[in-house]
């Protein structure tokens, strides 16, 4: 089975090939251009370098969200055209879930944490199980600082943090957790296409298979311009 | 500070450059084509997508071996070139360190493993600090199947391999380990330059950078041509 990835939910522009285990190619920029400018001109370098043909994919694999609106919408648009050109089946992939493919040993719950702004985080849990895959405890979600805090404390076991959500919500976290916790060092944190890969492997071997037609990326939460239109801050012309 | 970063020990072409704590960009191809014909492209291809001028370097980092003959010289010569055509330092990162460096979180020792063929392995032992960064435990060594477990059933502490090291060994570990032991996933065990990077900025820190003329490859023994030598299987002409 060969996956072309694509992760482009935040900063991060990742993409990679895997031919059933043997991660072909891992490409990953972490750089101001926009997504828009590099995702294909990327996906067509790790092609030509490693001599694979676009119609040799058996799967495009996305990172489907939460994250950046317009990082999401790239990749998605990304994903679907080739997707769509190619005739190929889709996985939509948990962009959590692909970063918690990040950790290979942990006994603690794994904790991916993304900042979604105003004291909030895109969040879930995961743990390992005995084939080092993680498995889900808590499904993505939008969580504020407060109702992660107490969930965790709640449930009173170890906890890796991984991802950028750290940052700023270290101060709430030091304060109010009470468990033991861990901050995942900073090349594990990113994300990265050959996670998602492994995912959706994972996931594709479950039968968790798609038309590209049926790839939604998965904000968690209205954009802004949905909010203020429901607030009736902006008209719906 | 800014480093680049290269590692070629094994089938792995992998080049990397480290901003401060990020990782700008990370190129990784497991494919046929052989290293010299993927390095410089590689390199090339990431400072044009991030617009990084060679110059900007601060460090040339290599990984310096144990591994494949061929790869090692490949890396060593395309990094020394670098350096001094741009006249920078360098970092001459040994790999099982660097494979490390793979590893977020463990309280196991890191046991890397890179087949030597033979019975044997090139291996080495770390223990990760309370920041989450390996030190070493055994330095790097080429040794036999039975010497390894021997080694390891002494300290009788739950170990993690990593590395390609695994397969070839995975009976003899078996049969022989007395201790705990567990084995990295597969996108774990590859050798990577973010990695080489990561210790590379560690190793620069510590004072450890050297001239270019001083960087040598460390093959941890001697190559074939040099054994059948001194067998006199072949004329010193």
């Amino acid at each position: 089975m060969r996956i072309l990835a694509i992760e482009s939910s935040a900063v991060t522009a990742s993409v990679a090939i895997l031919t059933d285990d043997v991660l072909t190619a891992e490409y990953t920029v972490n750089y101001k251009k926009t997504h828009s400018q590099t995702l294909l001109p990327m996906i067509d370098e790790i092609c030509k370098m490693t001599e694979t043909e676009p119609e040799s994919f058996d799967l495009i694999a996305v990172s489907q969200g939460p994250g950046s609106f317009t990082g999401l919408r790239i990749g998605a648009a990304t994903g679907k055209g080739i997707a769509l050109a190619l005739d190929k089946k889709m996985v939509a992939v948990p962009t959590l879930k692909a970063m918690a493919y990040n950790v290979s040993e942990t006994d603690c719950l794994i904790c991916p944490v993304m900042d979604a702004r105003r004291q909030h985080l895109y969040t879930a849990l995961y743990r390992l199980d005995k084939d080092g895959k993680p498995q889900e405890v808590l499904a993505q979600s939008l969580l504020s600082y407060e109702e992660l805090i107490k969930l965790l404390n709640e449930k009173n076991e170890p906890v890796l943090f991984i991802g950028d959500g750290v940052v700023p919500a270290k101060q709430a976290f030091e304060e109010g957790l009470t468990c033991a916790y861990k901050i995942a060092p900073a090349h594990i944190c990113t994300q990265r296409a050959g996670s998602v890969a492994l995912a959706a492997k994972d996931m594709a071997e479950a039968g968790e298979v798609i038309l590209s037609d049926a790839f939604h990326p998965e904000y968690l939460r209205p954009s802004q311009a949905e909010r203020e239109l429901k607030r009736g801050t902006v008209s719906n012309s």
